[in-house]
C-alpha cells in the first residue's frame, strides 16, 4: 500500500487532532501551517476525511475541525480508504495482449499480499500510533504534533 | 510494496524463462519483443536479475539467458529484491521538523506492514507462479508466455 503525499497528510492531520487536550477544534489552515502543506492541498485532504466520517467540522469563533469519532475507533487503514489514490496492486501495463483479466495469477498474488498489509494496517488504531510518536519523542522530536495544543 | 515496470518486467522475463521446455536458452531480444519491452532498458533488468544470481547468460550460437536456479527455488520476493528500485515504506516528506529519525512511530507501522507483504512474496515461487498463469489460460491468454518456447 503506497503512501502518498496526500495519505501521509491525512495521517498526521488525524494525528494532530487525536493529540488536542479536551477534542479541542483547530482550523484547517492552523494545521496546514504546522504540517507545512499547502492550504488548498490539505483543504481537500480534509473534505475526503469528512467525507468518509473521520472527522468534522464546526463553524463559528471557536469552530475548527475534530475527530468525528474516538481515536480508538479509527485505523490506519480506514485512513487510507477514506484517501484514495485509486492504486492498484499489480498496475498491469497492459502491453502484452493477454486475456486473463481477472484471472492473472500475478494481479492475484500481489493482490493478496496488499490485503495481509491492508488486514495488519486494520489493527492499528490513531490512538495507538498518537501514542506511539508522543512516547517516542513527542512535543521535543515531533514539533508538529503538538504546536497547536 | 510497488512493482515498478522494471520488477514488472523482470517478473515476466522469468516466467518466460521457467516456460521453456528443458531449460531452452532465451535470447535478450527475443524475450524483450514478445514482453513489448524496450532492448535497452530490457538489458539492465536482466543485468539486475544475473547480479542477483536468478538468471545465467551462456555465449555462442545457441546461446542466451536461463535461469541459474530452478524456478521453485526462485520466491517472488527473491525478484522483488533483485530490482531494487529503492522504494521504502513509507517515504516520509521530511518537512516537518521531526527529529525521531528511525524512532517514527509512522515509520515503523508502515515498515512492519511491508515486512508481513514481504514475508507472504517470500512464500510463492516461480514455479507456482508459472503453472498458476498456464492454468489461468497459459498459451492462448497470456500469449508472451509461450510465444517463444
Amino acid at each position: 500500500m503506497h503512501l502518498s503525499r496526500s495519505r501521509d497528510l491525512a495521517i498526521h492531520g488525524l494525528c494532530c487532532l487525536a493529540a488536542q487536550p479536551n477534542g479541542r477544534l483547530v482550523a484547517a489552515k492552523e494545521m496546514a501551517e504546522v504540517l507545512h502543506a499547502r492550504r488548498t492541498y490539505f483543504a481537500k485532504v480534509l473534505q475526503g476525511l469528512a467525507h468518509a466520517g473521520l472527522v468534522q467540522a464546526k463553524r463559528g469563533r471557536l469552530g475548527g475541525y475534530g475527530l468525528a469519532r474516538p481515536a480508538s475507533e479509527i485505523t490506519i487503514a480506514d485512513i487510507l480508504q477514506a484517501i484514495d489514490v485509486g492504486d492498484r496492486p499489480y498496475p498491469c501495463p497492459g502491453t502484452r495482449g493477454c486475456q486473463t483479466h481477472d484471472l492473472c495469477a500475478i494481479q492475484s498474488i500481489f493482490s493478496s499480499a496488499a490485503e495481509t498489509s491492508a488486514r495488519q494496517l486494520d489493527t492499528v488504531t490513531l490512538a495507538g500510533l498518537e501514542e506511539g510518536l508522543r512516547t517516542n519523542g513527542g512535543a521535543v522530536h515531533a514539533p508538529w504534533l503538538s504546536a497547536i495544543a
